[in-house]
């Protein structure tokens, strides 16, 4: 008789990008292992990638979700970081090797064995399916290490999309050192972007917005933000030529990567954060010499940078601007997120699963 | 009656890639020009790439050629940086606003008024053909700001290319602050890989070198690097890892950029130096983020450095490996460069036009 724990959630069975009930199992509790009821999960556009096969193809049923927030419902022998009832966060990923030097140094989505399982749809022969399984459901089990805490002063449906938006955002512009009162640009102003800018505004940074939607504009200064620049023709990106200090873009898409990088000052640095389907962006390397920009790419934040950016937000009021949805909304939800109408984080309450 | 000066070289009249004699005229001297007699120009992957349009569509008949030594035999009445009977060099440009921001701090090529003239096939109106006329002819007329010093200890024909081979990886190089023992990569070695090499090694640095010519090595190791890694297959970079503090790529077409950067320190930097077909590169964004390393272009250098490279080439005997040829051996030597057979870089015997 088999101890898994039974799930029920929100699966793709196939490339269409339409999710539809499934009812699964997870693995029972190890050593090391919580079991999380989780209380939301939010919708960030890399599920709706993933999904359709836009970054490889995929294992089906899948259950997509890596922004998740609930109450730990057991424990395992070895657990000492939670108890039953404590509140616990899991973003992009559940387990990875431990041992090397990326894990050992708060980078285990960097795990130099590549051993990084990332939350749905990677191998992972714990689990029942074969697949990791996300949070659009209504529980998960996780290694113990990569939960994180969610103190008491930050709802839940709050905290979930710092699992995944926050951290993204929030690991470049830290580890961008810049000063208080640098110009640092954010471009795309989405579920990611609208928390970039407020976490760069936190940081004591002016803030240049760069949005292809009008209708951000006014959200867009309201997150604190210097200027919001409407960027429907790249030639509204000129007067901003060498201005900024630092700039991180979201943009999910293939786009004018060296005309963005232009607005930073020569020697600075600019961060690629949003993934474009197959991985690839396509530059042009004359126009990225012309600025003398440093171009690099950003993939979430290890486990103690996933934990500090929960406290800071809780600690600084840094909120996503959220609306929640129930589990029958989910396909209409992601619809709105690939029209770019998401204001600014779907949030679906688990307990509709 | 026209005051044009006489000039003969070799010039594509068409996108074939082929050069066949052609005489033409040049400016007269102006009053802050210099006339340089032309002694040896050398032969520059960039020359074949520009005269079959790979970056563009070209005006011809068009002489390319952009590393120049040679004597100057006139000077206009402004002129006061050379006298007539100095050696003299021009690299990849010969005008530019002078005024602007990137002028005035000694990077014309990156002008912010777009009024940087590259030496061959640039909208020139002070050019009797309308565009600029490159270094593969007897004789160039040039704004003296443009044109270096030679000294007289480096013969003209080694000076040459240090005018683009020279200066594109000498100024990344030490614009990268390694420091000395440092471990340095370079990537591709030809013309201006092995003088990054040369110059990396001089600096203090532990180069490794990456090459996919196998025949290649024992030369390698000759000019100082402490290894020369043939990479016949992708996988051998893996040991490489996060070994390196700084490396430079001067591959001059589509390649795994994200594969070579992995070899560089996490947080560490990666210029591109070679420009592809298009001037554009696709990398693998999630590639780039896994490696953490910061990628940058870089285009030649300015008037400055440049003159910097010549004096601390010839002071430190930094030296090109050359092969000396007449102007009807110049549609062999391109055929060899483009097959990777350049040892490493031909000059041209001016005096064969």
């Amino acid at each position: 008789m088999s101890n898994n724990i039974p799930s029920k959630g929100y699966a793709a069975k196939d490339a269409s990008g339409k999710l539809s009930p499934w009812q699964f199992e997870r693995r029972p509790v190890g050593d090391n292992d919580i079991l999380i009821d989780i209380k939301y999960a939010s919708i960030c556009h890399s599920d709706i990638h993933q999904m359709k096969g836009d970054w490889g193809k995929q294992q089906y049923p899948q259950v997509p979700g890596h922004e998740i927030a609930g109450i730990v419902a057991a424990v395992g022998k070895n657990v000492t970081k939670f108890k039953v009832g404590d509140r616990a966060g899991v973003g992009c990923m559940v387990d990875s090797c431990m041992t090397c030097d990326s894990c050992t140094h708060g980078e285990e989505h960097y795990c130099d064995n590549n051993a990084t399982i990332f939350t749905y749809g990677y191998p992972d022969k714990t689990s029942p399916s074969g697949i990791s399984q996300g949070g659009y459901s209504n529980n998960i089990v996780v290694r113990d290490h990569f939960a994180v805490r969610i103190p008491d002063h930050i709802r839940l449906e709050e905290a979930a999309p710092l699992l995944c938006a926050g951290i993204t955002t929030y690991s470049p512009l830290v580890n961008a050192n810049f000063n208080i009162g640098d110009k640092v640009g954010v471009a795309g102003i989405g579920g990611l972007g609208h928390l970039a800018v407020k976490l760069a505004v936190s940081k004591g940074a002016e803030v240049y917005a760069f949005t292809t939607s009008p209708d951000k504009v006014k959200d867009i200064l309201a997150f604190g933000a210097k200027e919001a620049i409407v960027v429907d023709d790249i030639a509204k990106l000129k007067p901003y030529k060498k201005k900024l200090d630092y700039m991180i873009s979201t943009i999910p898409a293939q786009y004018d990567v060296a005309a963005y990088a232009s607005v930073v000052k020569p020697r600075g640095h600019y961060t690629q954060v949003g993934m474009p389907v197959g991985f690839e962006l396509t530059l042009s390397n004359i126009g990225l010499a012309n600025s003398r920009v440093n171009f690099n790419a950003s993939l979430i934040g290890g486990i103690p940078e996933t934990q500090e950016v929960v406290h800071y937000c809780a600690d600084n009021h840094i909120l996503p601007q959220i609306q929640i949805i129930k589990a029958e909304e989910i396909n209409d939800a992601w619809l709105k997120v690939m029209n770019k109408e998401a204001r600014y984080r779907y949030v679906i309450d688990a307990a509709t699963f």
